[in-house]
Formats: C-alpha cells, structure tokens, sequence
C-alpha cells in the first residue's frame, strides 16, 4: 500500500509538472490529418539505445506514411486508421498485435476498438487470442453486425467466420514480452502495475477528405493482467470516441481512464464547454493524475488542429500534415 | 434490412412523441434518496395479467424498502445499490441474475457494473455464468483489485476466490426466458434484436445520509446473443456512472447506448453545460431515439432530484423519498 501511494503521489507531481506536448500545431494553412501514438510510461532517453530508438521512430513514420498514403488518394478516415494501426500491430516494439504482453497464465489476450466519427458507429473486441490484427476485428463487428462488443473466444470466432487473419497463438510469443512476464512474477506474481508492463497501447486518429474523423485503439493490456481483465483501449468512451467534431484515442493506466471516461470527456468538454482540442486534452490529463493515474491523449479536430498531451516521461508519438510534414516525437519535449 | 428500417424509424417516432417519466419530484422539502428501473421496452397494460403485474410492483417496491431502509440507518448508497439490486436479481422477473435470459449458445451469460460517485471508483463484470449476484463481484472488483472490469471465467473464479456465492449455472434456468430463446430461435437463428429479448435489465442510483452518490447496473443481456457479446451494462460510462452530481443506470438497446456514452453524458449535460437532472436525461435519451435507439434511464442528483426518462412503451421503475414515500410505474404516465 506504501509503494503504491508513493507511485501515485509521484504520477500527481509528474501530472503537475509535465509540460503536455500538445502545443505543436501545423504552419498557417496546414492541416493535420493523422495522429498516432504507440503508448506512454517511463521511457526515458537515457535508457535507449540509438538503435532501438531508430526501430521505434522508423516505425512511427511507416504508420503514418501508410495512413497519409491512403488519406491523399481519397480514402476514408477509417480505412486509414485502421491500415495505420496495422503497422504498429505487426511490429513487435509495441504492446498490440505481434508485440502484445503476456497475461499471468503466460497467454496472449489482445483487445482494440474503432469508432466512426461521421456515423457514430464503433465496435470493439476484447480479449482475442487469435486474431493477427484486432483493429479490423473491431472493425468487422461495427460493419458487420448490429454490435459494438464482443469478447473472448466468441469474438475469435466471429473473426474467423469473417475472413479475418487467424494466426496460432504462438505468433504473439516474444522473447521481451516472455521476459517481462518472468520478472514481474518474480517480484510479486499478483501484481499487474507498479512498473511500465502497462503500457504500449496504439492508436491513431485520422481526418479525410470528407472532413470525417474516425479514431481507433488497440492493445496487449497489462502484463500479468488476470481474471479476463480489461482494461480501457476495447471500451467506447474510455480508450476511443469520435464525432463529428473530434476523435480521441488514449493510452495508459486503463482502470484511470475508464473511471473518468477519458475519450468521450475530452469530446464533452469541446462540444458543451467549447474548449480547444489541446485545452481539452490537457484537462483531462489533469484530472486522470489527480487521481494518481498517468498516461496519455492524442486528438484531432476537425479543423485539423491535434494534440497529443501526457503526464509520463514519455509517449511514443507522430503526426503527419496535409503535406506530408511529420512530427514524431518519444520523450517529453 | 427493411423490417430494420422500419424498427428504426418506429423508434424515433416514439422518441419525438414520448412523454418522458420524469417530472415526478418529490414535496417541498423533501428529496428522493433511491431510483430503479427493472428494465424498458414494449410493456403495455394489455399485454399484462393483474398478477404479474402486481408482481413486479411488489418487487419494484421490496427492492425500493430494501434500499431505504439502509439508507435511513445510515448506510452508505453503494450499500443500498447493492442491496436493492439484489432483490431485483433474484426475482425470476427481471432479466438479471435469476431471470437472465439465454444466450443463443442456450446459456446464462451475466454482466454488472457499479460505481461510488464520491471517489470515483468502480467495478464491472462481464459474461460471468456461476455468480448469483453479479452486482456484488461488480463490487468487490472495485473493492479488492486495482482493475475495474473482468470478463469471462477469469471474474467468475475471481468471485469464486472473493467467497462470493456460486451457483451452477442451471440456477439461471427459468422456463419463460428458455422458451423466448426458442421464439427467437425459430424466427432467426442469428437475430438477437427486433422483439424485446433484448430488454429488462434492472439498475439503481442512490444518495446516502453524507450526500455521496452510487449507481449499479445488472443484466442477462439480449436473448440469443452471441460471440461473447458485451452491452453497456458492464460499461462505465455507458450503462452506469456516477460523481459527485449526478448517478446514472441505464437500459436499453445496448449498442445505441455505448456508442453515445450515454450515463457520462448525462453527467457531462449536468456538469458542462449546467443541465437539471431532467433535462439532461431528457437530452441523451432523445439523441439515443433520433439515432434509432431505445430504452431508458434513471439518474438522481445530489440534491435529490430524480428523473427516469424513456422512449419506449414502459418502463419498470420506481423512486422513494427519504421520508419512504413511493412512486412505482410501469406504463407510459
């Protein structure tokens, strides 16, 4: 209890004195018109080799190339967060996909979830064992069912009889992921936080031609998470929301962010208090480490105004203009 | 699709003439403490026996003193919500706990959510098949573990491991909800919607002595779901929150429900634009109608002023005053 009150006395003071890096906005003229994020926590510089930081940026602007690609031919916003998010759940460096932490039982259960801002439709799965890319999962039971969410080995099932890709379960096996499993257990075979294994999540919003949002999150969960735990990435209004007028994804401490339905809070406080995208993003963080939780927000309007706002040592993360001028950034600014 | 259609538009025109339930408050002075709901839908006089109805009104009452009698010695309103839900699951009558309805698998698959408007906490299960009362390891989610929802057989061995009561899943057998599988069943194997099956789900909000809020949602869900569907009882956010303001349960079409985050928009309505507890109810259920949904909500503000809004033909509800006056209703006002 000690441990953990002094982690949320610290995750307070780091949400006092982060400074959100939500201001970079794009030259007069321009627009953003994707935002991504590969998950926040203490990711510190000094902790990186070049290398592995070179892996991470490369793939950060492979997933927003691919989404801009698909953005410039005309194609919908969500097709291009969905082919975004693919890229970060093939990679192994993040905590979604191929790269998805380990439950206590040493089992892969992934969740991820999509929302169209224009039609306000979503669809969600959560705890998927066999689906190689859970963000079309999500994307199947919102075009292809008159669900939002479906779970465990039923929503393995609704994606194979989709045509998904269903991939044996040995495809999410990484030494790294393995590895961290192995230490947590050895300092505490209960705990699920206390260090970084919860974080990693992906996400991306994106704005197209049309002008319509669509935003989309996906994620391993916690390492040594139990008892078909879920955290905040598969539900609609906590880890994903978009309307008309903003879509948001979040990464971080689920259980925070679920308690204050992060995503659709950001949107309120746009569309009933009519506050900014950064403004709003920076409220919220405020409020989830108030309450001793940390993690991070990307937004983005649809004027093309973003923001990516975080209250730990780090959030992987990128933008790409109208343009093609890309932002990525890992550490705090 | 057509028959869709028509179930969508059918539910707006109910949206625009629905003469919500709501204006009901209480003598100068006096402030409602305990409001229920036992689920909306089609519910006409005509199609009732003056027993069964007598029966719900019986139940909707026990649970109502239930609540109240805790309240008056002093208990918390997370104690009243708990306990009020009990009686509503484990009446035959709604669908949550005993009288959940059937998967299309021909099982019992439960889902609960419960939040302490005063610290922000909660805790929520979803598709659980061995736990009497759901509502109570929605609880001791929230009370005993960092998480703030579980799923599947990993919450039903948690339940198992809290000394919760377990039951084999024949408990939840009751020939009526067996026999609405079978209706539907023959009139499309893959159809969960397009009749009531998928209403009935039972909720409370309470406001104890110190002025602290908390609400709880229960449910079997849609008869002949499958795939491991999750609707938004479990969801917080969408099927329940609360704060310090405003507590929220909802019922309803689930998928409407999660898509518009309903219960945190009730909150962020009250918060963010300075709504009365009507008015807001009112708003969110009239966005849920425009968009082709129904159902109900209830919410009750820290003053003690209550609303139970809907847009269908009835709802199961009920309120009681802090003096023990009762107000229960089933039919449209």
């Amino acid at each position: 209890m000690k441990k953990r009150h002094i982690k949320n006395l610290a995750a307070g003071l780091i949400a006092v004195f982060a400074v959100a890096c939500s201001a970079t906005q794009p030259a007069p003229g321009e627009r953003y018109v994707l935002v991504i994020h590969g998950g926040a926590g203490t990711i510190r510089k000094a902790d990186m080799t070049a290398e592995r930081e070179q892996a991470y940026r490369e793939t950060l602007e492979e997933a927003l190339r691919t989404g801009h690609k698909l953005l410039q031919a005309g194609s919908s916003s969500l097709d291009a967060v969905e082919a975004t998010i693919h890229v970060l759940e093939d990679s192994p460096l993040f905590n979604a996909g191929k790269g998805a932490v380990f439950t206590h039982e040493g089992r892969n259960e992934l969740d991820a979830s999509i929302m169209d801002g224009q039609s306000g439709k979503a669809g969600a799965v959560a705890g998927v064992r066999t689906i190689r890319n859970p963000i079309s999962a999500a994307r199947a039971v919102m075009e292809k069912t008159e669900h939002v969410m479906l779970s465990g080995a039923g929503a393995d099932q609704f994606a194979a009889e989709s045509g998904l890709e269903i991939v044996d379960p040995s495809y999410f096996y990484t030494p790294e992921r393995w590895q961290s499993l192995q230490e947590v257990l050895k300092q505490d075979s209960l705990k699920t936080t206390g260090n970084d294994s919860k974080f990693g999540t992906v996400g991306c919003v994106a704005l197209d031609q049309q002008g319509h949002l669509a935003a989309g999150t996906s994620t391993g969960g916690m390492t040594n998470k139990r008892y078909g735990r879920i955290g905040d990435s598969p539900i609609i209004g906590a880890g994903t929301y978009a309307n008309k007028e903003v879509g948001v994804s979040c990464t971080g401490w689920g259980e925070f962010y679920i308690r204050h339905v992060v995503a659709h809070d950001v949107a309120a406080l746009m569309g009933y208090k009519g506050l900014g995208v950064t403004e709003a993003t920076e409220a919220v963080i405020a409020k989830v480490g108030e309450a001793g939780g940390d993690g991070g927000i990307i937004a983005l309007d649809r004027n093309g105004q973003m923001s990516m706002s975080f209250n730990t040592e780090g959030m992987y993360r990128g933008a790409i203009t109208e343009s093609g001028e890309i932002v990525i950034g890992i550490y705090q600014p």
